[in-house]
């Protein structure tokens, strides 16, 4: 955990005292479920909820204190616990075994994560839809392999990344379902000692789905799958965040990330505003997609279950999300805020020519009769004038000087071949796949 | 691709010929919904439909030989259906970019892929579910940390393997849906010389969805997603096959994979069976899960589209569906012809004594109202001497010859609670939850 | 392996026939050497070199019939070899395991596919110094964050690229020494059946170094160490490849891959030339970079050994080293004969008007004494001015223009700071640093 | 960074102070180069070093609240010293660049932290030679694929890993040359502010080497490389954990984790001795190893730079060096307190009936003349007999009662190839090459 890509919810999700207080909860849920069953009596699930109203808080210092005699964190938690409780705190944890507090806890807690998680892409997607419907017909080139190729609008461009988000909220919200699971079923997941009423009463409790079979651990493809998502979702935001720095780039310039009026760049120098913030979001990208191989590497367990996934929990648990978290909502203000310049689109869009539209000359031509070999002549020469003369040449002129060309084509026919509007008349179809409207 | 680790049905996916059969029905379906619009006569979506009736062997020499010509794959193909078509072909392709037949192509082939390793699935899940079914209650040692824990039956362990695999196929039959899209959008996917119309007739023929919204390319988010997924099935396989190895270690063969009665092992030593296949298994596995990083690098290409995934997936496309099938197919087969030595197990379960027992006895005990801190107390000191004799003492005996356990339990008690019943009382219900039966 | 990116040198190593070869000069030599010791008659040794003399072919069909049968692929070919030689070839193998023979092979072939490697970057730097020589001083402007920052030469972007691969060629050297070691010390690794002085034999003969100890493998943490190098090659070619494409884009245009005059764009747009030689080399970039997992993960075999490394090996093997060399093949040819503008160079660096010298103004007025903030307020007001009009203004004659930085600068102080010499004044220190002269 | 893996003197390299402190010294031996060449007065250099002579403390939270307001930690911290020192201070970071100095920062506690991981395996190097000294020739079975194999000795195993560790410490020295350089070039590295010998001044104080050619920034392929080693050295933690994992497994019990006389296991049941310190170090090692895929991902930095690689350093710099160091430091302890049993490695040994020697027969056979085939026969009859009465059978007692084999070998013969003594003859001879003594 970087503090400076860290935001507070996500993290307080992590900190020690959320993690004890999820502990209580599941404890005394299942205390409750076990005085249902006879097993321990009322009062002690009692004692236990009556205390819990007060709000006490916990004392993380005084229960790190008595694991540094113990070496065990649970048993250090219940110690500590029956001496706020009393007596009753005794019936506690009656035929459960660590790990059913351990990934139980963990499950609740990359839940709450993910609930943030899917309200970040949330407010994402609202940004980008805001931007995207202002700027549904604004014209801007299209480029394939960074060269211009077509024409194309920047509402467009967000609308794409409006519906590679909804995927990956879908796939989020698959992901969450994936890990919220509770398991108490005991040493080795058999029920031995324990009641799977206790598991099935906790899990409704808890908002957690009951966790099918379980061997002691709750299996870690869920976890797996959790993390390979967020991978996932890192390298969308990597895209749209190289996107702006693409267009941030001094020759192009058709966007900017948000510089405030009284705002100095880093230098005497006012042009170098840097898109620091999406290249931020690259290197954060980097980040959480790396956790998904160590997550992944956690499925292979010993038998019914081994430690060596805990160390890389304590990493990638608060790591993944909490870097998530943030790169989100960063790339979300970038999106709100973006500098959009549909001059300088139009004067790329302008600086060929019209060279971008000679496909669709080409294509009239065939249309007109002409045979392909001799349309494709007919564009190319004079493409290349324009080409020579870095844009300076006008296409459409040339074309309209080119006998063997008006012969097919009258120069009204030509000029509509360089309307932008053949390549927004579907934009409104677009839109309304994406964004149902 | 390595030959030794393929199967033929998932090999034929990738190869050239199969290819361009696809690309052919994309072709003509676009042919004929361009027939439909009126932009291209019907007899040419006749004379390709007609030609391809006749059953034609494709010459993957000849079109591999006009490429070297024309640098350009989807031209040479053209080409060559052309000189077997005949003039009509010429309406072949209208307003199409390369990109729209590639990726939905490479849709088709991931979906016909994802469809085998379901299958895979399929029948790994049933071997697997077989074995459960026969060894529900075969009593063995639950370990954890690869230390003797708490009695569990083996058909516990393979049920847990059904449940994630059952898991796994949910995932990848998402994964499927993520890249079963077809995009017919044109240059820069604003369907600017092609109606959106075209698109819904391929993918409607195709058996794919519509892919909202293009850009040139499928949105390359939706093959991370697929191959992620792939990396942690790939996990999972190496955790059942890491359990075989486990088993088949020489202290403990409680299992083995399969050895024909006239097999001769790999050296004089009849012992010497090596667990080889589930070795292999691993290592695929870690083949499988490294080809998700690059997946993941792939979605950020440049604006529209930059062709920097396609030597990716020139790659991964390949290796990581044959690699899983193969891994698939193998490890079915290991559990399928799996040797399970119930005797061995039983033999494991008692080697320490009864030691694994001694969680119960220290609940009765407190149960019985003897303290917390003397109940452990008791237990321990009759533990420790089963544990300083190797197993030779029987911790039950000794018990029974302690003063202070017996005031508490009788000896009927007792031996009750060295009873395998307690662990196997749930199997029942973990089994409904599971198998649903 | 993917065939249209690998070359034949590279693949050679990696075929069957390659590799039983290398198999069978790791018999001949042992069986030399356990001659020597008298072992095994010194006829032995004879007959199989005498047989080698005559330049057998090695039929590759024939042991693999026989490993169908045997399921073993050093008996088959140890059976094919004793057809071929006779009754002397019996003695061959003698206390020998079969990964004595396996592990070697591996040594020797990735030694020469290092050989190779090695190589590829003699000739990449050589390509790079002559096109740095070329361009020592053509003047471009240096970008940090993809804006414009200062001035820097062409010359400089291929010194550092040199230098990056010098740094890459070392590293390679190491590596290669790290994988080059000879194993023949049986079973476990203990030497129980075969003298030392055989490995020791076998290693001088075939240019490797003695593996001090084995344990039947050798130690997977040097082949990691291996991949993990090509990984760090790989990622160097992609740091290069991105440059070439940033500098093609349409709007910058600084350099272009190579285009012969007679190639077709893509389309009609003569504009349209791709960097996609680039673009695939980003691409394999990732897949070299992904191999570097496996391998790492295939250092912790079990005990002594397991074979999981061995179907990791079997792809990454041939996979990073064929792809690498084509891809280091690839780069050299995209550097020998790329496209350079320096008269679009010189475009872009003066089209913000001369802002990249913004920060030497700021320098020497706080020199000629106004205070740091005084100068940046003074610069930053006529800089302004000339961002506002795109570059259309000079900031030096606005400067020249504005009385307060006159009292400080002469307009003659004020042309020098506009010079590009301050520049390019160290390129000669910084191509001594690099290149030694 | 994860406190429980921490330990402070790794940790106090990435705390803010000790960066302020590098800072510092980075600023006031430029400053005194910038003196000598006379840019800047000596008396500017002197206030710095006189005001550092006093030992100032670094008040952390003073910087970071003039950063709030200048976004810019470096002119935050120069206008802190500036407070401190006075006047002279402005004359600090003449003609430098942010890049210069939090790279060169980098570079000195990247080295600093290189430092103390060479220690950590000196430490490690160290109790490892102990403890294979000490179990030099210690009979215990070596295993391939998990299945006895052939006898070896304790001390084999540990001077494989000593050998390794020697590997990882001669790789590390390699990359902590490759990041331990010193770059001060100005914006994009072109000394056009700045003199080189400020660059080598600065070098040679804080004992880096200088960057021949940097582009504002250090190139990041000396990072990867860096990251990429401790992977490799991740790894090799992974496979002795591994083996220690192995050995404590109920079945084998051939070594444990120490456990202190008083020590609790973590239930009722004494054998619950869980090796949960080299489990922790498995996971540990998955961290390590995947933080080597974004290094590598940071080295395609765009033109002259970008800051990408940024957030991920702040991740990875401390997270991939304070784990490594926990991790050497936890596996150090284990070695050194672990726990042999050679009588329990005696007892595996011998539970097969000796069939770990019937190779050593098999070749006897051969040499006295038995075809191979007959010797694999005589061999195989009499070691299934042993195989199928689980070890209670004796090989040797067998071999002696079958006249075919005693026509070939007398039962003193016999009774030798049984001695362990074949199995040891070499340890010295592998011992002086790992040991050289």
């Amino acid at each position: 955990m970087v503090p400076r890509y860290s935001r507070p919810d996500m993290t307080a999700i992590w900190e020690p005292e959320a993690r004890f207080r999820i502990w209580f909860e599941i404890e005394a849920h299942a205390t409750e479920a076990l005085a249902d069953l006879g097993v321990v009596p009322a009062s002690a699930a009692k004692a236990l909820w009556d205390w819990w109203a007060t709000n006490p808080s916990i004392d993380v210092a005084a229960i790190d204190a008595i694991e540094a005699v113990t070496k065990h964190d649970v048993i250090a938690f219940l110690t500590w616990v029956a001496e706020q409780v009393g007596d009753e705190a005794r019936f506690m944890h009656q035929g459960m075994t660590s790990s059913d507090v351990l990934d139980t806890c963990l499950a609740v807690q990359l839940s709450r994560a993910a609930d943030i998680l899917i309200a970040d892409l949330d407010a994402l997607l609202d940004a980008i839809k805001r931007r995207a419907m202002e700027h549904k017909y604004t014209a801007t080139i299209g480029r394939s392999h960074g060269i211009h190729a077509e024409p194309t609008t920047f509402g467009l461009k967000l609308a794409q990344a409006y519906a590679e988000f909804i995927r990956n909220r879908e796939r989020l919200i698959a992901a969450r379902a994936d890990i919220a699971t509770c398991a108490i079923s005991g040493a080795v997941g058999t029920f031995a000692n324990i009641n799977p009423a206790v598991e099935e009463h906790v899990a409704a409790k808890l908002g957690l789905t009951v966790e099918p079979i379980s061997t002691q651990v709750i299996p870690r493809d869920r976890h797996a799958m959790f993390f390979a998502t967020l991978g996932v979702i890192a390298s969308s935001i990597e895209r749209l965040a190289t996107e702006v720095r693409h267009l941030q780039r001094t020759e192009v310039l058709e966007a900017e990330e948000y510089f405030s009026p009284g705002q100095k760049g880093s230098s005497a120098m006012p042009h170098k505003r840097n898109p620091v913030l999406t290249e931020n979001l690259t290197g954060l990208a980097r980040m959480v997609r790396g956790y998904a191989m160590p997550a992944m590497e956690n499925v292979a367990l010993w038998h019914e279950r081994d430690i060596s996934h805990s160390s890389v929990e304590r990493y990638i648990g608060p790591d993944a999300t909490i870097t998530l978290d943030f790169a989100l909502g960063r790339l979300t203000g970038v999106i709100d805020k973006l500098l959009i310049y549909p001059e300088r689109m139009q004067k790329n869009l302008d600086r060929m020519g019209g060279l971008v539209h000679s496909q669709r000359v080409l294509l009239a031509l065939t249309q007109a009769g002409v045979s392909r070999e001799d349309s494709y002549r007919l564009v190319q020469r004079n493409a290349m004038k324009v080409w020579e003369s870095d844009g300076a040449l006008s296409l459409a002129k040339l074309l309209k000087d080119d006998a063997e060309v008006t012969a097919a084509l009258t120069p009204d026919h030509i000029d509509r071949l360089f309307n932008l509007d053949y390549h927004t008349a579907q934009v409104d179809t677009i839109f309304a796949r994406v964004f149902g409207e």
